[in-house]
């Protein structure tokens, strides 16, 4: 059953393509730490600018680099059923152990629970992993409600949802009316303690990218009952979080890559880098996280 | 220091009037309970649907039939100061404890941090009893940071916040960068024992007009540490508060009341009462909570 | 009937209070142009930060110096029904031609067509003067649909809308569906033009406050035919009219008017007023209207 | 330079399959009307479901049956610019006359002015057909501001912009600030008489493939100076425009294909087909309009 702490993992270019190498660095850095696995083609993952081409190098990739007892989740899902069954199958002959597929969301106002339970269905019953259902409303514009999500959980290859809402009640109420063996995962390391707290089994967190062992630690603290430490840890975190995913996003997230001696460089246009002045904020966040 | 759980009261109307025999019933019930105390004109007590005068014979009217134990908290924001500060102080005069106002939010383009800061600061200063801030942007569409909060929690009689998103990343923020003695309350009660679980101190909590039992129940379980037992019956109270705040909100609150022996009534027009289907599924759902 | 241009004056503040001489001198100078009348405590009126007490000094200031045949239309709704037919009929008395009623807006989620057509009803039932439905979305965070219109235009006392969203198409919807004597008034200068093809009988502008001729010659343009010239003027005002409403808002307003030679003075806290940087802009953006 | 009337047409499925000759049947009936072309692969033509494989065929089909006087308009952007590119280029090949781009939107809060000016240079340097600016908040959750239309209107192979919302102000500005040789499109039949009062060239209309000529009809009133007559004609548009973009969307449209002579056909998973009552109030909205 999954479980622990995963990170986004970023999509490092160089000269405006993906730089292999320097992927392989900083899956090596990661591999020491005690992280569950990683996401590739996540959100963070700038997996939106990616063409087909490059999607399955980079799993293929990452599969090659990862240690052995990492497990690996590929983003690869779309408003197509059709793509979406032909990527997904073909990132598991390389070796993706798990698809985290989006909620459709082009027609926005007509994604209603019975358009979700239609999607997911078709898909997993066509893939041939099993399924992590995305719920990520700040970047689709669409929500999953909790009623659509207990009727998917009873199938068989659909095995959890990761949520990137900072809705922790969301999230409540879909562990309370899922199947006992679905898998929560939360979607931001904000709410990583209290997503704990609400039953969640871990986390998919773009901080983890540049803080595995304190999210690690969060998690760790938080089984072993001792809440006011993980708590605290917890604190620290928060502001580092809400600048590399609200505030500087990608383009944060991976200056703080470069800071902390990860290989960030530049996200893919049309997404901008930081100028000097967020740079120099950023490092002071990180500082005051005692990260730097 | 204010700590548990706080109904914010319906206002019982009969013909459109306020019914006051109706509402010291009410209270006479709640009066037996462990609830804290009581919130009066909060956006529950439909407080923009009453005049000024109904308002000042509201407050009077709770303080007389409230326990002696109980701390009574009015509502006496609205964006003009002026008379945010008069009717607070005259709010004060006949036995409110404390003022819980509302971020100033008809111009929401322009209500930036300073403009938070400025309003709060300014009617701190003039009123005779302690300020809680009441952020719920349901309602306001606006949505106060952490930054500005953290400057107001130094203010001597700025005391605490009602945060009534279901976002508990922004009350742990909240929790961590305001003072030691800052009180924060969650305001709805599906994120009640995940927002106790970030270090809130208790909650008001449209719930608690009708389960006042269960939620001091949570907040019990989850003082004495017996986290899983809290969460259990955490999850009961979801579909319900769902019902009562999102789905049907006042209207189904004041049903609920009626089906479960206090008095409720039609909310004021403009806001419709519920139809007959409607009330049925909130008789279903009362009844899977158990509270039926 | 209704028609032709009206600006939702400002209130000047000295030292936080009204400033009724300065008012008094803006009058003078609107008195003199081709404006069909003034709206008092509309939103850029800051209505929304006046005590009951000030409202009423306001509006019989203004009665007292608009010109004999200067329309006068009073905003003076809220979402007490009491309170807003107590007020409009305290505000008739003392010379209110017409009342602009806001939409009920603090339950966003539950205001249905049928709440609006309640609200509206009964307080058209009962105020002595007729009523005007005042649609702005962008401070109330909802908005009213043809169909309640539709059936609102047939009652005898409510005579109109202003319409102050920049959907064109709704405003058109509008007039489709209502009575032929029902009038329709765009709320913004950026839709003037278009909103008079649309079939519109005139507007409420806030750029009306500092540009009150040329608005009234985009009007006469139109009335005269002569569409090119209509569409040539009112592009001129398209930047102005953004920076005053949308960017700089109800500050950027008071601040152009104290450019242009009427009194405008800083807005009444907790609205921030411009920084000198946002003045050098507000003056260019002026000067490029040949405004100064 | 471009302008009229341009449906952007439904892709017909039968068995989940596109039905190439059911497309050929709709195609040929279009061909008989004064439609100045065909938008392929729009928001309407359900292109988010489409595999790229698919999007080929159907341009190519259309290129086939299109008559040779029609415009042949593809919608080939995505947040890929290495994808848009590509795609683009190999429309262009098997016939398309202009690529109709998306706005990238997934990252929407980190979408500014310099990510749109960056990428659509980049994409309009590289493709071999003209650049036409595709802006749908409604869909995408993002929209283009003014300011960066301005300076990508300078670009030689940036020739127009479709404007799928409602706001006219919007359009209005877009016009005045672009260059003189820029073609803007309205992108929905509720504003298609206001838009070209306001300056529109044409419109991209999802009615105009269920009712051409009356589409038609009013641009052509329009352009022979009988406003009246226009708007008269448009008012009967607006509430089937309504029905089959806002209210039904695709499926609505297609059922309306359905029902007018046209193959329409079900909607491709995830989105729902109408049901029977959705159906019969279509059918009167058709009635009421003349359509049926």
């Amino acid at each position: 059953m999954l479980k622990g702490i995963f990170p986004p993992i970023t999509t490092p270019f160089v000269n405006d393509e993906i730089a292999f190498d320097k992927l392989a660095e900083n899956i090596s850095k990661w591999n020491r730490t005690k992280l569950a696995g990683y996401v590739v083609m996540g959100s963070n993952g700038e997996s939106t600018f990616l063409t087909r081409e490059e999607k399955l190098k980079l799993i293929e990739n990452v599969k090659r680099n990862a240690g052995k007892d990492k497990i690996l989740i590929a983003g690869t899902g779309s408003d197509s059923i059709k793509e979406t069954i032909s990527l997904t199958n073909d990132a598991a002959e390389i070796g993706a152990d798990y698809a985290l597929i989006l909620t459709p969301s082009f027609f926005k106002g007509k994604m209603d629970s019975n358009s979700f339970i239609k999607y997911f269905t078709e898909v997993a019953d066509k893939i041939v992993i099993p399924l992590i259902i995305y719920n990520v409303p700040k970047f689709t514009g669409v929500n999953i409600e909790a009623a659509p999500v207990s009727i998917l959980s009873g199938h068989k290859n659909i095995i959890g949802l990761k949520n990137s809402s900072e809705n922790v009640a969301h999230l409540s109420e879909i562990i309370n009316v899922s199947t006992d063996d679905f898998v929560t995962l939360v979607g931001t390391a904000s709410v990583l303690f209290t997503g704990l707290c609400a039953g969640a089994a871990g986390g998919v967190l773009a901080l983890a990218n540049i803080a595995p062992d304190m999210c690690v630690k969060v998690y760790d603290l938080f089984n072993e009952a001792k809440l006011k430490e993980a708590r605290k840890l917890q604190a620290k975190l928060i502001p580092v979080n809400k600048a590399v995913t609200g505030k500087y996003g990608v383009a944060g997230l991976k200056a703080a890559m470069d800071v902390l001696g990860y290989f960030g460089g530049d996200p893919r246009a049309p997404l901008n880098k930081l100028n000097n002045n967020e740079l120099e904020d950023l490092k002071t966040i990180l500082s005051e996280a005692e990260l730097l």
